[in-house]
């Protein structure tokens, strides 16, 4: 059995939000054919997409095609719309949501869902879990920043406090990365150079800023296997050590809970992690259906050597399981 | 034999540049006695420093206890003053090249040293390479931004293209790091979390803005494993071969002539390295003799298992010598 973690879904219509504040800068569908659509923000065209993005049955089609059992369904990131008034972000959220929890009920076997909230009020997304879990999704998926704002941002304690005592897990997907000015390039590097660098600071921070020794049994997982983060963490070892003791214990003694999927287009990286984390922290995430994606999902991870039947197993699906929480 | 090719100098009595634009800018040395110092920095204590910053005899001691049989010699990278008048930072830079290039002349045998340029002016940077060299360094240390412009603006163009000509190598080394107001946590995490984040934007954006490709030949060093950059890489290629041809060939085509120092404080890292970049790309690198380095320089790199003698004396001195052109 393979489940990939790492699968996103926009729905074939989105609500019409044009009215409520921010206007255009709601995501809406433009189609352009029965499988066919322009995702339009801010009146362009913020990318193209297929049926595969909501129909079920494509998704199928796709998973008996490439080998994948199961998929993980959460949101395409650029709906998150943390921008918006917190109530109407929570009216889209709960639009995307019930489109994903529609999806698993009528697939129970071969989907499972994860939702959004609206971050951008901790308070407001805390008290959206349980009513998502109600809903049949068994978590949520997170921006790896708010507006701008670290995810070890205090404000945002009541929010991981409340998933750890439900027992959530926690996608954190990258996305609008700072430093952009930097990427001397096309556009397209917020994606490529852009996204491995919020993972690596996501996790980062989410030990440096305490939130894990405050959360000690928080499940997270990192897109884009993390980053650089497997790169970092022992720096930041090196430099509790040597030159301050910036939390209780050493940095890496708190990555108990911390998850990554092996999307990194390349085994050797996929190896490091599970030299420094062990299989059972790292499952087989794709980025389907977009252009980007890795295919068929576990392509690279079947490159490594040496891996016996159980890592294998436990990447493929056990990790995943274990994330989720079943 | 084993060559730290990442070891840093302050010297023992800076010139007084209270009077030039910038005033209490300009590092200043407030000696505690003999043997420690205050680096003064905007009238802060920036840093407080051993002799091991400047006395060949102290470093040669430590040498001798920890099995090194030689040092490149580099600045302190805030010494680089890249925020000054031109003019003014060309002076300083002279006289920290100066101090470097004789601790060099004292002891042939034993160090080799890289100077510093006044990069925020690159035509005056690369009418300085020529008259280093002849002061007897062999390259010269820049940081991964200049005022936080990116190493792949433009305008940096000719300073690579000389300094290609020369055949003088480049250390890249990790300088104030931007997007600091997401690092949750103590002031550390611009070294701890920003250097790692700093190597992989320079490296990356060198590629993909082009400067590799205008300039193949040109040989950098990374400092710090080059951050995340190995696990970013492929991403880069994913991108170039699913979305946009950024590039007239594959980014990681474009790597051959980038070195990485070790200085993950985990062998894991630098087994990551080796087997993306090979051992002839790797060097030992230990950031003497700040708190924070590797000691013995090696440390990690002698954990690693399965390494063959060629690989161990490449990455312990043949990488280095080639990497500075002897």
């Amino acid at each position: 059995m393979l489940i990939d973690v790492h699968t996103h879904v926009v729905p074939e219509k989105l609500p019409d939000f044009a009215g409520r504040a921010g206007g255009s800068r709601w995501p809406a569908m433009d189609p352009i054919d029965a499988c066919n659509s322009r995702i339009m923000v801010g009146g362009k065209n913020f990318r193209t997409v297929t049926d595969q993005c909501w129909s079920a049955s494509r998704r199928l089609e796709d998973m008996r095609g490439e080998g994948v059992e199961r998929q993980v369904l959460s949101p395409m990131p650029n709906l998150f719309s943390y921008w918006g008034e917190p109530g109407d972000t929570l009216d889209f959220s709960r639009f995307i949501n019930g489109e994903i929890a529609a999806m698993v009920r009528a697939e129970p076997e071969r989907f499972y869902g994860l939702g959004q909230v609206p971050l951008q009020d901790p308070d407001l997304a805390a008290r959206e879990l349980a009513p998502i879990r109600q809903m049949g999704l068994l978590g949520v998926e997170i921006g790896t920043n708010v507006n701008g704002d670290s995810l070890a941002d205090p404000k945002f304690l009541p929010f991981f406090i409340e998933a750890e005592k439900l027992g959530m897990p926690i996608f954190i997907h990258a996305q609008h990365p700072g430093g952009t000015d930097r990427f001397t390039g096309p556009r397209l590097l917020e994606n490529l150079i852009g996204f491995p660098q919020e993972n690596t600071l996501a996790a980062a921070t989410l030990i440096s800023g305490g939130v894990i020794e405050r959360c000690p049994g928080l499940r997270v997982l990192f897109s884009h296997g993390g980053g650089g983060f497997a790169l970092v963490l022992p720096r930041l070892d090196q430099g509790w050590r040597t030159m301050e003791q910036f939390l209780p214990r050493l940095p890496s003694s708190y990555v108990d809970n911390f998850y990554f999927d092996t999307l990194f287009f390349d085994a050797p990286g996929i190896g490091l992690l599970i030299e420094k984390f062990g299989a059972r922290r790292v499952m087989v995430g794709s980025d389907y259906p977009f252009v980007i994606r890795e295919g068929p999902p576990g392509k690279h991870l079947a490159e490594l050597a040496g891996l016996d039947d159980s890592a294998i197993q436990a990447i493929h699906a056990g990790s995943c399981l274990e994330f989720l929480g079943l």
